[in-house]
């Protein structure tokens, strides 16, 4: 794609004051006493988490505990089905039982890919709470899931989203189309 | 509890109403020419579901399946954890493959029955969407879960609701306290 062809919502300047936003909403919702995960969906999801977890210290949050989750969507074309979200990997050091878990993500879409996430989770104990944090809310969802702090909600249905990250991909921009 | 320390927030004629405004809803935003499924969620919202494929069918609706799952809260006492939703039966008699769902209960409150819904639908096949109707929105969410269709939402937090239906109550009410 030219990148004529595609709008930029949002460029690295605009990325770093929405999870700034993110990062002060998310503090504020934080229940006194509880211990706290921050979890990303790999392998953005992660690269947020770790962005929320170095500016929710710097703001002077207390115990996180940071893990990630690899969740890979496969097509399963031997049964004609469609994407199906598996669990690949799990890297959380900590027990979740009682904890307030962020979960995050770049994009919910679908929201195929959180319901695996959340039974992951789930498998692993008994969380106090799991809300999720997204950079990008985008129309289409097939699961009755919903994000609980919204970076950029986009409004136009089926046109993709593009999240790039430094850290993953080498550069740092949110654009549709 | 004294008949006179609850507040009642719905009668007979209310859910009735509630349930009518619902079906238009679900109604016009069924998509076109794909299967749909109405599952209830044991025992209110399998009761309220056998009322909204009443009134779809009356309305004109075709084609629609019903079905129930029975999600059983209990705890488990000997980990000391929290109460846990399990799956106890379920009866589904179509392919949800393909099929646009909606899952119906009576009170929205945690989300992990809906989430252990969601898990037995998506074990049973890919259905193309899930969608979830309640009669009641309670705050008290600890998972990012959403209902797309609600009748009433309740904005008292640590107040509980209860729901009486004829079929399954002997009493048709909703309220909290």
């Amino acid at each position: 794609m030219a990148a004529a062809s595609s709008d930029i919502l949002l460029d690295g300047a605009g990325i770093h004051a929405t999870m700034d936003r993110l990062a002060g909403e998310i503090l504020s919702s934080l229940p006194a006493g509880v211990p706290v995960g921050i979890i990303g969906i790999r392998r953005r999801g992660e690269v947020l988490a770790q962005r929320l977890v170095h500016e929710l210290n710097r703001r002077g949050a207390a115990g996180l505990e940071a893990g990630s989750l690899d969740i890979t969507l496969y097509r399963d074309d031997l049964a004609e089905l469609g994407p199906q979200a598996i669990l690949r990997k799990t890297e959380i050091d900590f027990d979740i039982n009682g904890r307030y878990i962020i979960l995050v993500d770049d994009v919910l879409y679908t929201g195929r890919s959180v319901r695996s996430a959340i039974d992951a989770l789930v498998d692993l104990g008994r969380p106090k709470a799991i809300r999720l944090a997204v950079l990008v809310d985008r129309p289409g969802r097939e699961l009755p899931v919903q994000a609980d702090f919204v970076g950029l909600k986009v409004e136009q249905s089926d046109v993709p989203v593009t999240v790039l990250l430094t850290e993953s991909d080498g550069a740092e921009e949110v654009r549709v189309g």
